[in-house]
């Protein structure tokens, strides 16, 4: 059985050169600094280790997929620089944002060559026109979506919306670009419109999961492990499942009240927020939350079901289980 | 005679249908808003104009252009946002700029939302891939070296950089874009690749030629009709062809002091300004910066003059002397 982890170290640590290699050393030196600092610091390499697996799934040339893998995670940077920006972040990976280390105009002009960049590596696919063509109709669709779904994320700051509401927001943030890095590895590798389509529903899933177990860590995961405080979501008014479904759930009345005090309080104490996750909890909503995300996975994993048996297809079952299997 | 002006007009009504017709009522309403706003607002139109001239001037079907030209045009908005954005600008096209009417997120997203639409509408090309993946090659390549260009364009403010850094940064700003249009719209027209390169230099030198009269309007145009106040860019201190000459070229010591205490002095006086402009005349500087502009276009038109006698031939000249030749 494959070690989702352990696996996605071992890609990531296989895609870093690559990563590495597409912005050079052209003027000027701070908007080439300012793109890198981002791509270059790490993180879970989720997208592009999807994208090559998904290649190698449909039984393609896993090595066509890199350059891929590279493009769909500068987007996911050129979209961190930009949100980081907007929501006011500081740090980010233990450094300052980009913003803040190289001031606003150069933080929306690094998000934008990121953006560029991708595009030119994605129009140097090493596949026919064709196929380069359909991959880029996915990217540069869930780029269009992941625009449409921040400004969403923000119209929906201290709001109270609906489950649906949510998990379209969450769909356009997070799992498009999942999909998009899903279907364009397995159209690079070869696949057929149908088993595309299929695993790109396969992303789609994965992404829910994801987020909503993301969530759920902000709220019941360990913050000595997610670097997140507690409280942090409940005081910002976060509006996830588990908070609508609070919201709808609570039968007590005072508890109610004094939840609905706490939440978007940004002067709430620590143990108001306690106190708020305790009545979450006596409402079912925490575990609500976990077993929505539990569900997108079980869909996630149907969806790929008839895929021959392959090392990169059981990396794609477990990546699955570790996105909602994971302390950070 | 072609008057380019007329004829811009009437394209530009031609391509105003087409502009409107790809952002349609997707939520969220606020992003859709905020990006229609600059693209429906109108414009001189003259990126997309060349990109369906250069399509008909190769003997290629025009119509199968409009897409490109719409695409080009977004891209040229989505800077525009940014661009308003990062300097802080207030007014275009006597609207309140996106950040002002929408603020910062939304202004962010509206220009990486027309980026990626940009994008998908070149996917959706009415050509075969092959081509279309030439024309993308253009497009991407250029938004890479517009944020370069405005990088440069960041860090020159306040600085006296040598001419030659002057004409990189022009060139990123505002030919390559020129210049991808053009070239794009040759290629969707079916060029050979020594046409496409022809036709890519025509438009690269066109935009140098048009960004220095630009320069040039801003000291010695008609402020009734530029809607500019002729000391605006002396008291910003920016740095033209003609700022760099008077710099070289006033003799007088005592002129060349005056002429730099009004330079880059946001509070100097009409009067001050007025004196400033004098001294620079004197120096020759105003005609140098003219005679730079019309080197540029000369050497644009040279560039076309093997393309067979057509409309679109007559027309891309007669842009090419509009651009030194215009009253705003």
């Amino acid at each position: 059985m494959i070690d989702a982890k352990d696996y996605l170290k071992k890609m990531s640590a296989e895609l870093d050169g690559p990563i590495k290699s597409y912005i050079g050393d052209e003027e000027p030196k701070k908007l080439m600094d300012a793109s890198k600092q981002y791509p270059y610091a790490g993180g879970k390499r989720m997208r592009p280790a999807m994208a090559v697996a998904c290649c190698g799934a449909v039984g393609g040339d896993k090595s066509k997929a890199v350059p891929l893998a590279v493009a769909v995670e500068y987007i996911h940077n050129f979209t961190l620089i930009h949100d980081d920006l907007m929501d006011g972040d500081k740090v980010r990976r233990g450094m300052p944002t980009i913003h803040v280390g190289y001031g606003e105009p150069t933080a929306i002009l690094a998000g934008d060559a990121l953006f560029a960049k991708a595009f030119q590596i994605i129009c140097d696919l090493d596949v026919p026109a064709e196929r380069m063509r359909d991959a880029l109709r996915y990217i540069s669709q869930a780029v269009w979506d992941l625009a449409r779904g921040q400004q969403m994320d923000v119209n929906n700051e201290g709001q109270l919306v609906t489950e649906d509401v949510y998990i379209e927001t969450i769909k356009l943030k997070t799992s498009v670009l999942f999909a998009a890095a899903a279907a364009g590895g397995a159209i690079v590798g070869g696949a057929d419109e149908k088993t595309v389509r299929a695993i790109n529903e396969y992303a789609i899933e994965l992404g829910l999961g994801f987020q909503m177990f993301d969530d759920y860590l902000g709220i019941a995961g360990d913050p000595s492990k997610t670097g997140k405080s507690v409280g942090n979501d409940i005081r910002k008014g976060k509006c996830t499942c588990m908070v609508i479904h609070a919201l709808n759930n609570i039968k007590d009345p005072a508890e109610l009240e004094e939840f609905k005090s706490v939440l978007g309080n940004l002067d709430a104490t620590d143990e108001q927020c306690a106190r708020a996750k305790d009545i979450m909890e006596k409402a079912g909503s925490i575990e609500y939350g976990l077993n929505l995300a539990r569900q997108k996975v079980d869909i996630a994993k149907s969806k790929i079901a008839f895929l021959p048996e392959t090392e990169e297809k059981e990396f794609m079952l477990a990546l699955a289980d570790y996105s909602i299997n994971r302390e950070v």
